[in-house]
């Protein structure tokens, strides 16, 4: 049978699952990065599960969000990284190197390589032609110690491309007409398979963009076929070997088709505060704009920022407009100074930032208060700038470049003729030297840790009769955000388990930490829809530091039942809500674990003698999970097995 | 009678006043500048005096300090510093542009010129022959009205340069050697005046740097004189009509000499955490060094920034160690670009900052927990670093690189040939297009404020009998941080009084506000020493803006008492300071204003029909500036009047 490019890359890492639409499948993992504000903690968890070096093919560790370093908190992270990295095989990026994403495309990334990333961007890669998808930093983790990543197949959408870019209209307009055809929502369990006559017209920086913002269609990823394109790419960072051609098969059949006439597309740009509130330009002439800000990973290679190079040339930024770039990379960087493209983007009046994520993610160049912004990003969240009340908008660099001469958007009609698209220079160079390779042997490697950066403890396993104490009882609807605060202060604790744990339940009920440490074993008693809100691991990683054991509900949200699991709490459901004003705050309880059937029912007795009878709608695999003291347990126990 | 070069310029400036060492002068002000973290303050304050264009030859707005933009409040900050520019008449100089200091000398400093700046390291400008001296926000304000600028006449120091630097020793080496000399107390109430031989081997570059560090002997300023090679500098910026020649009068007296033989001179560092604990580097042999950090007004200039690329040229920074740059000024990267001088930087593995102040204030790279920091900055202040542990050593750009290379300290005597002293190329890019120069007619332009913004307002002058409640009573030693705290959440609403107003005593009396509040006029009882500590303006005029009309004290600290003139409040104190007790917190008292007489006695009624009697110190015109509301007052009176 006919395969896409996307089933074959599955097939070809498939460990098991059956590769239908929406079954589960466990994929063998290549390769693997993480960014440093998700890569603290997927290196502690990494650490937890005593496996001593890295099983993939190459783990990447890049430190790009947080560089600004406002206290000893970032540079701690950094050591932390560069020194953890060398313990256990993994090569280690600088600050300063450039954007992981941007990085990964032009040193390591290869066609029809698996890669799971913790960073949602990961899928630039399908630029190059690697399956390459974004995963929590446990993910992450259990990638790098040899584990199969689960995900559901997803269905494939032919995106059949036709025609040529023309004029003004770049790659960025490709993915923001799309975001406007489909939505955010609209790529929620799907992969983006690009293929047709258009693809030969772009390069491989092009696709990049197209598969980087893929993320914003909520997909699983984004993939685009490895030809010439990619060859003459791969040839150019000095790394044609890594080159393989892969395409779908002849007759290949999608569960979805999406056609797009490159030539029709005009520049577009997602207003605020939406990636798929999408219009043209044209239809914003007149707006004043208060800042340009160009870069991130999905616009900074070296052709994003010759164009604007080539735009600016010889004019001036409007004074009112603040304009600010970060290139993608060190190589980027030093090919614009080489090619002499630094003079015109200086002499425009244009700020040169680090390469680094920056604004794009609020680490720095938050925009006027009320202010318009327009950014080559690919988010623009209410307050993801850092400016609650400004509105961004996210446009292509040729766009970002026009906005900053006219100090706003104006028709694209009175541009005149756009520069022609540039291409790599004859002579690349190489960064290469600029990474950290680990040594052959890392286990005489001191792992440097600042005070912020502390090992995560080893819990123990439930036993076989837990007896345990109603530390907390809850109401309905109990947020993520309830339970684990975020804000600046806390979330800067979150590699150190111990100190972030103090904050728990803490804007809810004070004494909340004092009761549970004072509890030899804890439960958490809740009313419907326990843990609802983000996916933040710590919801369940500090309570269990904390000695909760269970969470006995009426109802639990999915994504948090999950971390329950994977930190060896057990979650319960009441067969009778009614029972739930039996379990008074204060009350012991004991579980009987040892007689607990995965999907089953139980008694769990009470210190008057009297019982509820509780429910799980655990897997055999989770209930061992569990039972193990949590996921990193359950790995470790595997492996000292055999 | 033969001068030297200060007392020549001294003289062709001086408004009123006796040159003779100790005794007050006033100077005719050419040029001012501010930097944005002193410049918002600086403008509200010469908006309030109500002066719609400056006086001076020449008034320059820089921003470089807060340029990290996390959250609106910066953008905001440089958007007012633009239109405020606009509005009066000043030259306006955009975030990214480059460092205040060495913008100024590249682009506007003058040989003879007279320039008040509100930034310390001002005196930069003295490596082109200017008298240029730092000052506060009022000074600046004041001096753009065209008030004369009140110094106290200093002496003059002959620090006599002879023989020319060899190898690895630097200009930085020449100023931490007198550092190590004098301490950081030896230049109070001196100005350090270049002279001999040695002067004419070093660039106006080499020169700035000195003269900027001599901010921290405590010096009112140093100067160099303008020669030749000053000449050769400005003619490479592009304005040799700028240039005079000027240097002491053959025979010139001087009140104090230093002789440095430069070829004496070993590269140098200042160890933590004060700029005058001075050692040789080969004292430090073998320390591991965990940051190294070039730039900052003291060197970051091209010179500066081509010697680090020549010493890493071809080498690879320490893996373990940190390296970052922040370039001087867009001039300064754009050469660095030109030349071929990135390439190597880049390829060493350096950071590469935007061009602003950046770490050297904690804006950003603050180091590891207890690491090391080697930075080419000027201070090392225990916790500036933004790490309160950190250990920076100061040094210069050579030193700087050779650590870099070697992850730490190295004995220099192992270094080999030192690189030759750069020189600027042939053809100096002119970044002046970057400059906003004000409209001729700038009434129209509108000042826009953000929300943390706020127009000074004007306050009322004083009533002839003032009627007031005594709001608060306080013991002895009460700080500027008792009454005006600092830290960052309150030190961000320095712009904007009635909010910052909410702080006041905020950490000693929480009720402080409401009381003064509802008190029609408010007076503070204080103990001995009343305002010791810092020189902050806010101290005063953040109670004036509660209502606050006069302190009576056991005693006043200097400047607090200063500022307590400067905004209107009446400083006076206890003739019997048992009387102190009859002062209670919430009763009312009668101040004759009327009957006050300059250094004389009154009696202060008490609502009791009994009085205490109480001295001021004030000069004649300090009792003006009081009755009429404060100094801003005064000087708009002067102006209405005259």
């Amino acid at each position: 049978m006919p395969l896409n490019q996307t089933q074959k890359i599955i097939k070809a890492h498939l460990v098991h699952g059956d590769m239908a639409p929406g079954a589960p499948i466990a994929l063998r993992i290549d390769q693997t990065l993480t960014q440093d504000a998700t890569g603290t903690m997927a290196y502690l968890q990494f650490e937890a599960m005593g496996v001593d070096r890295v099983r993939t093919d190459l783990s990447v560790s890049y430190v790009d969000h947080n560089t600004l370093q406002m206290g000893f908190r970032n540079a701690d992270d950094h050591r932390f990284l560069r020194t953890v990295a060398a313990r256990h095989g993994i090569v280690f990026s600088a600050p300063g190197n450039g954007i992981c994403h941007q990085l990964h495309l032009e040193n390591f990334g290869r066609p029809g390589a698996t890669l799971v990333g913790s960073d949602s961007h990961t899928p630039t890669a399908g630029g190059i032609g690697a399956l390459a998808m974004g995963a929590g930093g446990l993910s992450v983790a259990l990638s790098m110690a040899g584990e199969p990543y689960t995900i559901t197949m997803p269905k494939v959408v032919n995106v059949r491309l036709e025609g040529r870019l023309t004029g003004w209209a770049a790659a960025k307009d490709v993915i923001l007409h799309l975001l406007g055809l489909l939505t955010v929502k609209g790529g929620v369990g799907r992969v983006f398979e690009y293929t047709g006559p258009g693809v030969a017209t772009l390069s491989v920086p092009e696709r990049a963009t197209i598969t980087n913002m893929g993320a914003e269609l909520g997909a699983t990823t984004s993939i685009f076929p490895s030809d010439e394109s990619t060859r003459a790419f791969l040839a150019a960072m000095g790394r044609e070997a890594d080159w393989q051609p892969l395409a779908a098969d002849a007759g290949a059949v999608y569960d979805e088709e999406v056609v797009i006439d490159l030539s029709q597309l005009e520049p577009l740009v997602a207003t605020p505060h939406m990636p798929d509130r999408v219009v043209t330009v044209a239809s914003l002439a007149g707006l004043k704009v208060d800042q340009v800000a160009i870069g991130s990973c999905t616009n900074s290679s070296y052709a994003d920022l010759k164009s604007v190079a080539q735009v600016v040339a010889g004019r001036r930024v409007d004074s009112t407009t603040d304009c600010m770039i970060s290139p993608g990379s060190k190589q980027v960087l030093r090919m614009l100074a080489t090619e002499g493209l630094l003079e015109p983007l200086l002499d425009a009046g244009i700020r040169m930032l680090e390469c680094t994520c920056g604004p794009c993610i609020g680490m720095g160049g938050s925009p006027v208060s009320g202010g318009v912004s327009v950014r080559t990003f690919n988010r623009n969240f209410e307050g993801r700038s850092g400016t609650k009340d400004a509105g961004v908008y996210l446009a292509s660099p040729l766009t970002a470049a026009m906005v900053a001469l006219h100090g706003g958007f104006t028709d694209p009609a009175t541009w005149g003729e756009a520069p022609a698209v540039p291409e790599l220079p004859a002579d690349v160079p190489s960064i290469r030297h600029l990474f950290v390779f680990p040594p052959e042997d890392g286990s005489q490697v001191e792992v440097q840790r600042g005070p912020n950066i502390v090992a995560l403890q080893t819990f123990e396993g439930l036993p076989d009769r837990l007896d345990a104490e109603v530390v907390i009882r809850l109401g309905d609807d109990i947020t993520t955000d309830h339970i684990m605060p975020a804000g600046a202060e806390i979330t800067a604790l979150r590699s150190n388990v111990p100190a972030i744990s103090r904050h728990v339940f803490g804007r809810v009920d004070a004494d909340f930490v004092k009761r549970a440490e004072a509890a030899a074993n804890g439960v958490i008693v809740a009313g419907e829809n326990y843990g609802q809100g983000s996916s933040r691991e710590h919801a369940a990683l500090a309570p269990r530091h904390l000695g909760i054991r269970a969470v006995i509900a009426k109802s639990l949200a999915r994504i948090h039942r999950a971390n329950l699991v994977n930190f060896g709490i057990l979650p319960l459901i009441l067969v009778d809500k009614g029972d739930y004003e039996r379990l008074e705050q204060g009350g012991n309880v004991t579980i009987p674990v040892a007689d607990i059937i995965a999907g089953g029912e139980c008694a769990v007795a009470l210190a008057d003698g009297g019982s509820v009878r509780v429910r799980n709608d655990l897997t055999v695999d989770e209930l061992e999970i569990i039972r193990a003291g949590g996921l990193l347990n359950y790995v470790r126990n595997a492996r000292t097995r055999g």
